[in-house]
């Protein structure tokens, strides 16, 4: 077999890589259990249909189909019997929750997190296979508004600890209020609200005369109208002195209030916990999904071009069978968009290349039952150690930790001597009683950014 | 939306079940980095020439496709192009490996725990998905030996902790090796040794007499030579015992003196480690894998109905380039296979829904901030907790945490009460120094088998 090479879309790491992932993905799992969230796994495939509503992600999704069926042609299988990849973990949420209505807790509080597939265009910071980590509460018929407040600050905890512990950027969530914009918009008496809100949402892309000049071309605004919604958008403060700048455009509407008082809940209750991380920013839109109310998207500070790392809101019908409601909210974090780019470029690694904060000398191949002993009595007090392979000079088994990044090499027995390899240092110890240093147990993260 | 069904062969889990698995995971988890083997994980899909290289597998592969393609028909993309969903985690290892040969320090320990796919018809104890955990030491020309040993004492080890902390049944892992096998029916001047491997296969499926009528019949065996490989086949000792039984056959050849020397290294240090835990079975034979050395298969006992829950063996070219060759020996452990069956006929479960330990009351909504600070003081040590969800009265909230198997209720702010609704006993706490009982901590297993 020749040397394979990678797929365009489909990220791998090495080692070191999965490391550095491998402490985010624990970040984010402690914080979410932390709050409550229970974990959930859904299958990778859903029934073609169910992942076809969305409109425009039709053409993004992957059908699977067992090689003996496809080769037999599509004679067999009708529409409703394939399945395909999932693109993201709401829509298989929102499908679990109505399968098993009758035996959750609401509201239920989920976490999950998995891998998701979308047959896009492989580029910078896009993938066609990725991880996500999603939260979210969903209710029976009703859910109380202060989880809309409770899931960014779910969402920023962990990021935090992230920034902190491992050196990642710190993140700012910017949050805006559908009821806001479509209160405003019709106040304004404008009625295809959700056309203004798709041209609001390329504010970021394309600027606000461009927007303004979609606004009258497209669908026909005044420019009085147009002017109004772009300057709704360009609102975005670190406080809910956001309320009085909206008022001050003169425009008034129920549902537009509505959304205010929802928006200062959010942003309130967040400064008080986590001053200046979450801004209200008015041009927040979210594009096609089908949110309802509260909308967050998450910028790396000094990181913006990277664009949302991590995304979510308010929906009023997660899910429906007819005659039961699921409202929900929830957040979901894109873990390989936000680490593949700093590892893949070398900017985030591991101190090390394996968990082994030990190597085990060997004396000889005789006296290897010894060091095996050695490592049982570490082991038993949760310190990850190998034997050495093999009983080459002491030379040799010193440069096999080193190459791999591990501090320490023992000789000897369970009473014998440990070296740390970056000093030098070599003293006695016993096997049932030493401890490495507390920052040498877990694998460190270098953020060199 | 009607109520959705679940798919046959992709099992899901209510949060309870979810729970359980997650203990598993990090058991083995936590076992491999103890024992210094790193986390790799690798994409889902490989090019479909490399899944098809398996012979009788092929039929079992998922090929993906973009649905826009698929529509397009398959004028277009070539077979080369195509991808499938992985089967096993050594075919994807194996290309890891070369791939990335030179980033990679070897002996290369990793584990590696994923989803994995095949079109085979569901029946009880089989998946179209399920997960594996995989450990391997894959070394670069040479591999020692003791890593044949090596490898089924870690999957023990967590196997143990599974029994010990989890309640599912001990396992006893079979060993054989391939070589002892072969010499033998070498030495008894057989030369299609495969073929019989291939039917002393089915032993345990149609016993003995059937495989020797198999053996005469489709391999034109002599009768003489048919029963001394069933005899062969019979031969099960806890100890090293098995090396008279097999030289009281009187069969000579250096390969199964070679074989025997091996088998009987990995059964005598397995029994310093855990005597009657690893026996040498000489039927088990893995049929059509390309194993050229010790092979594994694990029944839990009581549960042998299951089939092996956890097997491998030792590849003396687990990959190759044409130039340089890679042995390595390791095990998969069918993470599904091992906890589905007990979890969705409830006979493993968690104690409790959701991590919470504690719930925290809510007084009214106005004083909702005063309960997030006791949740907030109570996480900052590590204790999952979560807000009532509304200020129902004190008794609803109470079962609230009763439905979900939540242990404690708080009530009042920072400085409160805590009261543990199994022994209804409540006492005065302070949320910056109160802890539950460490065995609350984590969700709980109840195993009822």
């Amino acid at each position: 077999m020749a040397r394979p090479k990678p797929i365009s879309g489909f990220p791998e790491f090495l080692p070191s890589g999965r490391l550095v992932e491998n402490r985010v993905l624990d970040i984010l799992r402690q914080t979410f259990e932390l709050h409550g969230y229970a974990p959930i796994e859904t299958r990778a495939v859903e029934p073609l249909d169910q992942l076809s509503r969305k409109g425009e992600i039709t053409k993004e999704v992957y059908v699977v189909r067992r090689l003996h069926e496809a080769e037999e042609g599509s004679g067999k299988g009708s529409a409703e019997d394939s399945l395909g990849l999932h693109f993201d973990l709401t829509v298989p949420f929102a499908r679990y929750v109505l399968e098993n209505a009758g035996h959750l807790q609401f509201p239920f509080r989920r976490y999950q997190i998995q891998k998701v597939w979308r047959g896009e265009r492989p580029q910078e910071g896009r993938y066609r296979e990725f991880t996500q980590a999603d939260i979210d509460i969903v209710g029976r018929e009703t859910l109380p508004d202060h989880c809309d407040v409770e899931a960014p600050l779910v969402m920023l905890a962990a990021f935090e600890r992230i920034h902190h512990e491992l050196g990642l950027p710190p993140v700012q969530i910017h949050v805006n209020n559908r009821k806001l914009a479509e209160g405003f918009y019709r106040g304004l008496g404008i009625s295809d609200t959700l056309a203004v809100l798709q041209r609001v949402d390329k504010y970021d892309k394309v600027g606000p005369e461009a927007v303004t000049g979609m606004l009258v071309d497209e669908l026909g605004l005044s420019g009085e109208q147009a002017k109004q919604c772009v300057s709704l958008a360009g609102i975005c403060t670190a406080d809910s002195s956001f309320a009085d700048q909206v008022r001050q455009l003169g425009v008034r509407h129920p549902m537009l209030d509505e959304g205010i008082e929802a928006l200062q809940a959010v942003i309130d209750a967040a400064n008080q916990v986590a001053p200046g991380r979450v801004v209200a920013d008015l041009k927040i839109a979210r594009g096609l999904d089908y949110y309802t109310g509260t909308v967050y998207e998450t910028m790396l500070v000094g990181y913006e071009k990277m664009g949302s790392v991590s995304s979510g809101g308010r929906y009023d019908a997660l899910a429906s069978d007819g005659k039961t409601t699921y409202p929900g909210v929830g957040i979901s974090l894109g873990v390989t968009r936000l680490v593949a780019p700093f590892i893949l470029k070398g900017k985030l690694s591991a101190t090390r290349v394996t968990p082994s904060v030990v190597v085990i000398a060997v004396d000889s191949e005789e006296t290897r039952h010894q060091a095996e002993a050695v490592a049982s009595a570490l082991r038993a007090r949760r310190i990850p150690c190998e034997v050495s392979p093999d009983a080459a000079k002491f030379g040799k088994q010193i440069k096999y930790a080193d190459r791999r990044g591990i501090p320490f090499v023992w000789f000897g027995g369970i009473t014998g001597q440990i070296k740390d390899i970056r000093s030098g240092e070599q003293v006695d110890a016993n096997a049932n009683q030493w401890e490495p240093p507390v920052a040498d147990i877990k694998v460190g993260v270098i953020a060199d950014l």
